[in-house]
């Protein structure tokens, strides 16, 4: 398997993200994500994101009023990591982070459970999304650390 | 509960712990460790974590040669995110790391099993500890953020 089909998989097979963003004392913070490229919890994504499989594009839905988006406006960088339920495989995505109320984007990800999150449904203003573009993925395979760059 | 007993359970219910440093470029990079904080999959250092049941110092393993060991030395800012295994409850411990070989420390913390990690055992010099010596907590309770500082 190559690198870059590693760190795919291991995006897919993961039960959690753990989006990590910079505040504004430099210092980094790190919570549990919905993992939204996995297509067994999200099998309505898959065909998205089998549509950035080489660039590796993350969406994450988010409330608007929550910290993370007022950091990610003071500092676009970040990074998500993923690892295997059971074994220590993981990969972190390197990258910038963009807070959206794109109302495409929030419709093609909606999931129905997300009133539990966002009452009014997929209008609700406290509904916003995260992107990450990853320019870069350093990872761990069970053997060795790798890293490679994902821009050209 | 308080935010405190929240805090320190939800170290010692993870089943791992989630380090992330920042590299020279200013992007993190997080990956998954043991998390010796957990009692019940470290007994033997339980004793030791008591001690640090209130300013929620942690301690990892890592091999000296590792990417992360020299990120530390460049740049000392991090955190340690802990989540529970299944419940959406984690919190970050967000402060300063600092890599040492300081023989009692790495005697006090070794584990018998880590001569898959280490072979040459306790004096293997690729063994190092990282230190995070946290100065603020943020978390998710499952209901709402909060946020802490834990000097003074």
């Amino acid at each position: 398997m190559t690198e870059r089909e590693f760190a795919r998989l291991t995006t897919e097979v993961a039960d959690r993200a753990y989006l990590t963003t910079v505040g504004a004392d430099g210092y980094p913070r790190t919570r549990a994500m919905l993992n939204l490229r996995n297509p067994s919890l999200y099998p309505s994504l898959s065909g998205l994101f089998a549509a950035h499989r080489d660039d590796l594009l993350v969406y994450f839905g988010t409330n608007t009023a929550s910290h993370k988006v007022g950091e990610i406006a003071a500092c676009a960088r970040g990074c998500a990591y993923y690892c295997h339920p059971t074994r220590w495989h993981g990969v972190s995505l390197i990258g910038d982070l963009e807070v959206t109320r794109d109302r495409e984007l929030r419709i093609l990800l909606w999931q129905d459970a997300w009133t539990a999150y966002y009452p009014a449904g997929v209008e609700d203003p406290d509904y916003s999304v995260v992107v990450l573009r990853p320019h870069a993925v350093s990872g761990w395979n069970g053997r060795e650390a790798f890293r490679y760059d994902l821009t050209g």
